[in-house]
């Protein structure tokens, strides 16, 4: 999975970093494990830790994933409608292939509109080419980490990621969510999917940990609020301490929050994160803010304020008090989601930034953090921790968060899921 | 406003606490003002800021109240329903007193078995006056400090509050809310009634400024997990680190959620940050949790899960997973009130901790923070960064986030409420 598409910008644009004091040693880059099983890599020629740099660490970032062109629109939304832990259908596997054919021409000229196609498996293989160069620099004895991508709808799909990781002969691997905050619907059902996929395809013998949830990691908050400081750089000077900051996140159906997902309440949990750690910034910043939620679709009742509704509002109330009149001047952040896709690029971008433009505001959006070499470092601290903790003498594959069902819950998966997880993947 | 009810008990608990320094210094109670308003109070003759001391600097604690006997249920209700900002009733003047008549006698026995009333307003009075002993021992050149209690739907009412501060010659008051969280349904509506009443009874004349929301201060963040910590103790040594924690706040319906709310997200906020302090404790905590919502009324939809569902389930999954034998004990933690009241005594200990119980678990609910000394300093803490700010050179007599209106907001007394406050409550 290690690409070379943009890495010539990540390392220069790490350089940049006040994190980023390792990258500016210059050494030769990792090969794949199949091109170098066999044999030491010279760069590790001084090192006495040989045996366990043998086999390669893997460190799965789990996604949902994007078509990344056109034609891989249809099979990535019947792979979505064909996901019960996400949206249990009656005769899913005829009503999902239908119903995604359906929808497959309106989503292709969104998907049109961005430049044809998802731009999340770019981000993904750059920041997790990143993550490893880090941790194969400072924490070698652990591990010789090698990064991996594991999509839920799209490709590479959890069954083309297993057979990767058999190809590289990885005994050792880490799940290690790209959704900051946990929701069943979200890192659940990918932690399911790959639970049944290595029973189904008999890829038994890895020993598994899980990264599950990282929606406070002070790195990442940090990576965000870097990027709302580079947002309010664009607004007037006088206006950027009162503009209004509106963290947006994909919305969860009602029915999924009421049996007791912790979704919601950890998106919060990062937005105060990051309002703390924006008001102890050097300069620091107290500006108004909301939590709103975007992408809810169908009849049924859903996690609101929706992010257009919020903005209709503000429009609508601009104005009206006195210390207001900055109201007018938005900055709409991604908060749920750390690479571009679809939600970003196309509805918060196209759709939410033009309607409140139309209606009189200034809106600008934050960039998601694709190739930050904030959030990468954050990346590599993460699963630093993870490694110190998990290989440590009382160490733990999972968190007990993690293994707290959702109280309403009924999907006797997520149970079975979570018990073979807590034996480091074994049954 | 000041009465000496459990004092003696308060010093005594603050003495004990690491942050009461302050409080071992032995030295006269300050009197009421309208004792001591024209004359120099001896404990003060050796400052040489006697002008600044000489009238009160009023500290109002705002809530909702509760009826503090059994006859006071019925107007307790009916100025509840009465309160438009809460819930806008058909013809309200009408409607509200018939539907009070009508809920009085179930309530009556809910605090017939909590011991025939509420005990918030002695708390408020016990926490006020242990704040502003600290204020006047630590800050006594920003402000003679004194503490009121303005209720919303109990004696003190706002009206009765505003008489004691003119009766005390107050020109400067703050508006402190005790609702660690914002809703505009609890600390919103507070607001408004203060700047309805101003004006209805010609109060003007006080500068008001207000500290609208404080979830995520550390103090109170401290004192919550001490609470949650002496909780943890009373269950047998092996399960404390995996029992589930299970966080209360009152539900919000989701109309008023819908309209930009901040509460649901704040109440979140104030749970991370408890969380993030249970894991960096002296011995580090990373139980299970939940964030769930209590005293769901009326057919419409309300914010959830529901905190009886989440135990009803906790009793149904308790023991699916191997890691998860602890989760039939269950830690309750009220953490959007300070203090007892009807949904702490009745619906927790009473309710639900007895309906745990009939399922299998243990239930054993933290303490709500009441005499705390580590609440009662942050409260302290609290004041004194307000005042510090606020009458600084910029200061400013309301929070920016408190001027953001929710986007969804039709009721115009916020607005005119906001202004009136954004202006030290002027018109």
């Amino acid at each position: 999975m290690i690409q070379k598409v943009g890495r010539g910008l990540l390392r220069s644009e790490l350089k940049t970093s006040i994190h980023a004091r390792a990258y500016a040693t210059t050494r030769p880059s990792l090969h794949r494990a199949n091109e170098d099983k066999s044999c030491v890599h010279p760069c590790y020629s001084n090192t006495n830790k040989l045996s366990t740099l043998h086999r390669p660490t893997a460190i799965v970032l789990l996604n949902m994933g994007g078509p990344a062109t056109l034609p891989a629109v249809q099979p990535f939304l019947t792979n979505l409608f064909s996901d019960g832990d996400l949206i249990p259908l009656p005769l899913q596997s005829f009503s999902a292939p239908w119903i995604a054919k359906r929808r497959t021409p309106q989503i292709e000229k969104q998907y049109a509109a961005i430049g044809g196609g998802s731009p999340i498996l770019k981000w993904s293989e750059q920041q997790g080419q990143g993550m490893v160069d880090l941790l194969n620099e400072e924490i070698p004895e652990l591990g010789n980490f090698r990064s991996y991508v594991g999509f839920r709808y799209a490709d590479p799909l959890t069954p083309e990621m297993l057979g990767r990781l058999k190809e590289d002969g990885v005994k050792r691997a880490v799940a290690f969510t790209q959704y900051p905050q946990y929701s069943c619907s979200t890192t659940g059902s990918s932690l399911n999917e790959l639970y049944r996929q290595v029973h189904k395809l008999g890829s038994e013998g890895i020993k598994w940990s899980v990264i599950d949830r990282w929606g406070m990691h002070e790195g990442f908050v940090e990576a965000v609020t870097s990027r709302i400081l580079a947002a309010l750089e664009q607004l007037p000077a006088h206006r950027r301490s009162k503009a209004t900051l509106l963290f947006s996140a994909h919305s969860l159906p009602m029915s999924v929050v009421n049996r007791g997902d912790p979704y919601v309440a950890e998106v919060a949990m990062t937005v105060g994160s990051v309002m703390r750690r924006l008001a102890n910034h050097e300069t620091p910043h107290a500006n108004p803010y909301r939590l709103v939620w975007q992408s809810q679709v169908g009849p049924s009742a859903w996690m609101g304020q929706q992010t257009s509704e919020a903005i209709k509002g503000l429009a609508r109330l601009g104005g009206i008090e006195e210390k207001r009149a900055a109201a007018d001047n938005v900055v709409l952040v991604p908060i749920a989601f750390t690479s571009d896709h679809i939600e970003t690029l196309y509805e918060l971008d196209l759709e939410y930034v033009k309607e409140g433009e139309e209606l009189g505001l200034t809106v600008v959006r934050a960039e998601s953090l694709n190739g930050s070499p904030i959030f990468i470092r954050a990346m590599a601290d993460i699963v630093k921790d993870h490694m110190k903790e998990t290989e440590g003498p009382n160490g733990q594959p999972v968190s007990q968060q993690m293994m707290l069902r959702c109280p309403g819950c009924t999907n006797d998966t997520c149970g079975q899921q979570k018990r073979w997880f807590s034996k480091w993947g074994s049954d």
